[in-house]
């Protein structure tokens, strides 16, 4: 079965849509979908950004939040404005890359949901063990788990990674002929790359 | 009959396609197109940047002239990465602002075309002329039109209106109420805006 990689940041505004709309595009052409959490801000710092491009270049981040309302309200997803923007999101990331498969897909998505629908603290440990729990995973033993040296190695060899394939940002499709689709708005076209080369 | 603003900035890869594509795209709805040239030189700038953002952040403009390559050869449209990368607009720009309709828009797709279709040096007057004669025009007559004080000033006003509108890159549509939609990626949602509320 063709296969596909959904690299994603939680910080991310368009990587919320992409989340949500995903599995089923892959789904709809039978392509394998493997989540791939990963931190930008190690990848801007080099660009000389240490903070948010849509909070560094306003022109951007005005254009993008009305950009986000309109897809929001196109998908029927809420849209809440992080306070404050960007999120810390280490910590959640660090729970993605520690779970695997289903669990990882159906977090993250819990994930994004709660930032940008619900408005909640996604840095904050309790606010995340409430989301573990709504997948029901035991929260103690799944932060344990995260916070293992173990895991912070996966998390930064996933960053190695992400430099190397040179994502420019997220979300970003990956496929397994090196090709990367960057945006929400290109989805569908990585997915049919693939399916167009099975 | 509904209208959409497609503006455009001659330095900018992605406005190569967009330029090619939006007519079909525009006529398939039933949607009149306005052409708009600017300069992207001068809301970079304020920004920042001194050059292009593909030019200063390697990450972002290698990913961009793969892309230009997968979008060309999708679209059957040749590419040549222009050298020196970006060029200089202002002569061209200051052209196609002085020409009206169906004028603007073909001497708008063959500066496209020559640019990054044939590599050639579109900031240079004889190859503007060429370009010009190429669209069934009086080169000598349309370069003094051009370059007429009141040209020049309907020139800045069109960078003062994109500038108010909040335009972040090229291309962008613009619909009569107000939104805006930023990339070639972006031109059928642009389109079907517009449809949706006529």
């Amino acid at each position: 079965m063709s296969q596909i990689e959904f690299w994603y940041e939680f910080a991310s505004t368009y990587s919320y849509p992409a989340a949500m709309r995903i599995e089923t595009l892959a789904a709809q052409r039978g392509v394998d979908l493997v989540w791939r959490p990963f931190l930008l801000g190690p990848i801007f710092a080099e660009a000389g950004w240490r903070d948010s491009p849509f909070n560094l270049y306003p022109v951007k981040g005005r254009y993008m939040w009305r950009d986000m309302e309109r897809i929001c309200a196109s998908l029927g997803l809420p849209l809440i404005r992080p306070q404050p923007f960007p999120q810390n999101t280490l910590a959640a990331t660090r729970i993605a890359i520690s779970l695997e498969g289903d669990g990882r897909a159906a977090f993250s998505q819990r994930v994004y949901r709660a930032e940008f629908g619900e408005g909640r603290a996604i840095w904050d440990l309790a606010t995340l063990s409430a989301l573990i729990a709504d997948c029901g995973l035991d929260a103690a033993e799944t932060l344990a788990a995260a916070q293992s040296d173990a895991n912070k190695a996966k998390l930064r060899a996933q960053g190695e990674r992400a430099r190397a394939l040179g994502l420019p940002g997220a979300p970003c499709l990956v496929t397994d002929d090196g090709e990367v689709f960057w945006g929400n708005d290109r989805l569908e076209q990585g997915l049919d790359w693939v399916i167009a080369r099975s």
